[in-house]
């Protein structure tokens, strides 16, 4: 389908997607790239390439398409590095967990003769490093695609077709909408769980033994997400900073109506939230998206 | 193991104790009572107890304890009716998910001859009904007896002795230090799943329906959380609002805390934090509440 792919960041997402373009046959050589050269030997190792590079400048000459599946932190040191490389008429995408903060990293060192499409799958593990690369791991999961106002509708095409080769569903959106619409489903709970069990770490000793004790009542499951990469997660809120506020406030204002009915003892307001949430429970469920065993997300970018 | 025993409030705890008691053969002779014909119809079509009543005062007759099993709001109402009813040496005790509006409820009433040991077995699934009691639904789960000053020594042996028939763990705890630890663990957590499923649902129609689709990065959980019963959680926020106010204001201090680092970009504050409560996670695991594929927690009262 492509001549020549190069997947620059061999964590859990770009060796997940060497692992699924080989497995689909997407491209007829496959490079991988990686600052860190004991990632390197264990991508030889696995043999998951058919070239590996330390040396990012030297991996991307003559690709189709190029993947930069590194830390959001780190998108714009090696945009800057390897965009002006990229042969014209290639591709250059990503897998960030945010997109604004990526595309604003990133645009600026984009050649004219090149095109940046930004995407970021949504699927993941709580696994890191190039071992943990599944080739399955895309397969009917998401794959948002935002594409900017520089974006030619052919290099969408590719990258759709790219997303698509690996059994993933495609979306497309503004980066603004996806940021947003990250900042509620999946940045906002993260915040949140992150606080609550922050908040549990930073009681009295012994009432703290007793939340772990008891946690099984609504508390564990906010501990399974607290547990998420700290370096990523800090990246996401660094880098996806007005989507997040502007829901944290929203959320804030909502959450100081209900400690209000709480004080007051307006059990009329509570009862008509605690109804109107179940109707989008079933709209979930309905969705088909609570019913399957989905991994725990971890975000695109380790 | 005792004479008698009666349960007034047949839901799904009421019912679940009922069929416990029956499979442990923890008494000569149960008694069933609840205000509604249809409830006890059912009771009476499912063999759940020896005799059935509507009538309350007629059911606590002779028994040597007697189980309010009936939501958190209606307490006061039933032990009005019954208490001085019991007989001298009994026992009368409750299921409540809060445990010191229920005492300041049902105290009062209480005859000097009968001891009340305040109790809530921390267990249920979603349904509701007599029906939907199970004979082992209490098995391996905590019991958490909350005695108050009143409260004699041997009634709370008594007590323990029954749930640890139906295979319960039990802890002993002030009603106090059970209302800020459950207020914790569980209707912390419940509230803000409640509010931000409701900030969702009050999002523009475009936004909404993208969250609805997307939820898999996180969102999804909360919204299991936020179709619990209505009027149970309602009557917990109402009746544990000292507890919840107190670690509501925790949470939010800390909230504002995380909301200021993010806005200034403090990447450290986020990373410790973050690092902090991936301690948290290790520790619930470490204590086995984690891994074991618990019901979902819906209190014990209906």
């Amino acid at each position: 389908m492509f001549e020549q792919i190069t997947i620059i960041g061999l964590g859990h997402i770009g060796s997940s997607l060497a692992r699924s373009i080989k497995h689909n046959n997407l491209c007829k050589k496959l490079i991988a790239a990686d600052a860190s050269p004991s990632v390197c030997e264990k991508v030889v190792e696995l043999g998951m390439a058919d070239e590996v590079y330390t040396d990012l400048t030297k991996a991307v000459i003559g690709s189709d398409i190029v993947v930069l599946a590194v830390p959001v932190g780190a998108m714009k040191l090696v945009a800057e590095q390897i965009a002006h490389l990229v042969k014209p008429g290639g591709i250059i995408t990503d897998v960030g967990s945010v997109k604004i903060a990526v595309i604003e990293a990133v645009q600026p060192f984009i050649p004219d003769s090149v095109d940046f499409v930004p995407a970021h799958p949504m699927a993941g593990t709580e696994n890191s490093g190039p071992e943990s690369g599944l080739a399955d791991l895309f397969e009917e999961r998401w794959c948002l695609i935002t594409p900017t106002d520089n974006t030619s509708i052919k290099a969408v095409e590719k990258i759709t077709a790219l997303w698509e080769g690996v059994k993933a569903r495609i979306e497309i959106m503004s980066p603004e909408h996806h940021d947003i619409v990250l900042g509620i489903t999946s940045h906002l709970p993260h915040l949140i769980a992150y606080t609550i069990v922050d908040t549990a770490n930073m009681l009295e000793d012994d009432l703290k033994s007793d939340v772990i004790k008891y946690s099984a009542t609504g508390f564990r499951g906010f501990t399974r997400i607290a547990a998420s990469d700290p370096t990523m997660w800090r990246d996401i809120f660094l880098n996806n900073k007005v989507a997040v506020l502007d829901v944290l406030q929203r959320f804030t204002e909502d959450l100081t109506a209900m400690q209000k009915a709480i004080r007051r003892g307006d059990g009329d307001y509570l009862f008509d939230v605690f109804t109107r949430t179940r109707e989008i429970r079933r709209e979930v469920i309905e969705l088909g998206e609570a019913g399957r065993p989905a991994p725990g997300y971890k975000s695109a970018v380790q």
